[in-house]
């Protein structure tokens, strides 16, 4: 491909977007207003009335729109199959469902009342995932409007439950092969390494979540007469706890690493490890130190296993004091896991350690989780990747690099294997967006380089 | 003192107790349905209406009443100075404010509507101090009642914020000495071994409260981006709560055991460290394995100092999962401290000890709660301990023990300097009582046994 067509091309869809911007910042506030946090009952109206919006807008757009129904939050299937059978087919996921907003009171502008500032839309779910599912469905209607066609057959898949471990996709995926197969499988709920840079993530960690319950008494004891007495939970908890890492910052679980995967070193050589660790410690007040000891910052992020402690609490913890031992002490943690970890293996380790580490006596719980799961990799060299790496070389002006991330989608093996796809990971998000934080936000200029991004990526499949 | 006299006058306050035991009922009930919490500011109404009603009651009974205010809730200051220069002056020490009653949904009868069931009230104070403060005023109402007359001078001190750490009273004592001025003072904020036997308590142990903060970064941080790369506030918090003790169950700080006193072997010999461990560990559902190893139970509450989590906190810890690193992390510590340990010394130990063991790039923040104080032990040879424990043994018919305790009881330090009197300490709790917890009890046979207590040892030190 020559560099002046798309270039040409590049001009021609941001001439779209900015003579229709008006719309597209409706559409997008218009989305961003529902409170469709999934993990909370009482918001069930309001997934309910985003889901539909969203069906809406896709009906319009000509696509066949189907919800599937699982116990929770349906899933949006739509498909627009038009562009004929030698045309590939590409399936897209976003989700529509955010995280809750607490704590409220740190945030700047209402959560779900959109507000501009320094050209970055302030609102739960700006960016992760309604700011990238908004890029998306205003690429497809730019080409579709500019063309009354599309490139490819395409395939959506949004779902309702991506922030409490899409339960219910996970379970359907399985039941709907033929409705998910396609050729190319974009996932667009990844980020870049800075607003200048463009880049594909090639690897996702996988998670395993846990609750840990420790037991000491019946009820609650003052710690005057009890004290020195009873071994308290909180005592117990934070010894086991204190035990999980090694004076290098290894996980201390026997046999926690023994199915680790390495890089090979042709691997490695394809990933962009850079890092600017003053930026970092600047962005987020916190010092990279909390790895192995061994391994670089970039490196305990995407390829290295870690356990984390998401959560502790036990005992009196408000203002005052309050001379309590708890009954009980609790944990949540969790396990991000690389390739060729399995998740069940890995609890039944976990399970083990925290067992031979309470004093005897006392009770100990540990319950797993739903919506965990493996590690995902894809290769830098199939069709899906190098089409998407040249649209965000073209929209950026520099090469495309490649890099992993930390987090996990959980839903992405599933989706994978149910429809056959080669799989491209990716979007327009930076580590500084606040996702799943007060002030989420995404920038203006980002949504419409996401948008010719799409674009492009559909027209270079689509061209072959 | 004969056998048949003292057997005899039980029996005519015992008819006393009987005949008005509707009014005593009455007067406990209405004492116990105000909401008289002190540590949360919305009760302060309620905490002077029963500050009020006590007042009022002692007022009727012929005392001279003042409220000895400060910032927080008043200290309720009552004479009757009748007896003549020859008696001895007695004060006694009580508090009418409770603890918070929350969880509230773990109470099975309303903490402020008291509820008789099998010869138990069920109420918020029903035991801690309410009860032991009704037995107080009633026997001494029987005794004017009875005669017009006490046997001694009485001074009474009942205050209002035991529950927080007595900060008002321990400020006002100092300026208070020629109206605190006594022989003998009894505090009656304590308990026998179990329903049969009864015991005076020769030493309680001093408190030392504070928080802890552990800071990583500006906000919270997602930890699929962030895990493996920062140092986690709840991980680190861990790790220095985990060493808090070493194998032995011995306080791991420096310094900690240096300046403890031993007891005596006379003084060891004084105290009974009968224990049935069975029934601890029915009553409780908890092990007795959470002290020093080479301490029995009763040793490790009542002379050994601890260091106690009285809670933790950190990231998310409610349904479901958040996959989050908190920005800060805390816990809630308190050491009980014995004879000779100085809290301000022990502060300083410990606030070392957390700062040496925190990662390199954290923040740490301690801070001291109002409160605190130390350890105090009584002899077994003052007059007052003599009378207490000759009243408890004709109660009772069997021998008084001498025990000790291992809460604390801040202000008894204060009230015993600015007093010049020899201290008694006893009551009529059990540990079976639930003080501080939902479902708080007491008996009403030890409330009229309590009763009986009192009004003897008063006849008995004015008596001679």
């Amino acid at each position: 491909m020559e560099a002046s067509r798309p270039n040409v091309r590049i001009e021609q869809l941001q001439k779209y977007y900015q003579k229709n911007w008006k719309n597209i910042e409706k559409d997008y506030f218009d989305l961003l207003r529902f409170q469709s946090i999934s993990s909370e009952a009482e918001y069930q109206p309001q997934i309910r009335a985003c889901a539909s919006w969203v069906v809406h807008y896709l009906e319009q757009m000509g696509f066949s729109v189907e919800l599937w129904e699982s116990e929770g939050h349906p899933v949006i299937f739509a498909a627009h199959l038009k562009a004929g059978h030698e045309k590939p087919t590409v399936l897209i996921y976003n989700h529509y469902d955010v995280q809750p907003v607490d704590p409220l009171e740190l945030w700047e502008s209402p959560p779900f009342e959109p507000t501009v500032k320094n050209g970055n839309v302030f609102a739960r779910g700006a960016q992760d995932n309604k700011g990238q599912l908004t890029y998306v469905l205003q690429a497809i209607k730019a080409l579709i409007d500019e063309k009354g066609e599309l490139p490819v057959n395409l395939k959506l898949c949004i779902e309702g439950e991506e922030e409490m471990g899409s339960v219910s996709l996970m379970k359907i995926a399985k039941t709907k092969q033929s409705q998910l197969k396609a050729d190319h499988l974009f996932i667009v709920d990844l980020g870049i390494p800075d607003s200048k840079t463009p880049a594909i993530t090639l690897g996702i960690r996988g998670i395993l979540a846990m609750t840990v319950e420790i037991t000491g008494s019946f009820g609650d004891l003052h710690s005057g007469d009890h004290g020195g007495v009873v071994y308290n939970p909180n005592r117990a908890l934070a010894e086991v706890l204190g035990k999980l890492h090694d004076s290098q910052g290894k996980v201390s679980i026997p046999g926690f690493y023994d199915d680790v995967l390495s890089l090979s070193e042709e691997e490695r050589n394809e990933i962009c490890f850079d890092f600017d660790e003053a930026h970092y410690e600047s962005s987020f007040g916190a010092k990279t130190i909390g790895g192995e000891k061994e391994f670089s910052p970039l490196e305990s992020s995407w390829i290295r296993p870690t356990c984390e402690i998401n959560g502790i609490s036990g005992g009196y913890a408000g203002t005052g004091f309050k001379t309590v031992i708890p009954a009980k002490a609790m944990a949540k943690i969790s396990c991000r896991l690389v390739p060729n970890q399995d998740p069940e293996k890995v609890f039944v380790l976990v399970e083990k350690f925290f067992k031979e580490h309470i004093p005897t006596g006392m009770q100990i719980k540990i319950e797993k989780h739903h919506g965990g799961g493996p590690a995902t990799r894809t290769t830098p060299q199939s069709t899906a990747v190098l089409a998407v790496a040249q649209a965000y070389t073209e929209v950026f002006n520099v090469p495309c690099k490649f890099i992993m991330a930390g987090g996990t989608i959980s839903v992405v093996t599933e989706l994978r294997k149910n429809s056959g796809a080669n799989t491209v990971m990716f979007g327009m998000g930076l580590s500084e967006d606040q996702i799943h934080a007060p002030n989420e936000h995404f920038g203006l200029e980002r949504l419409e380089k996401g948008f010719l991004v799409i674009a492009r990526s559909l027209e270079l499949l689509g061209a072959g």
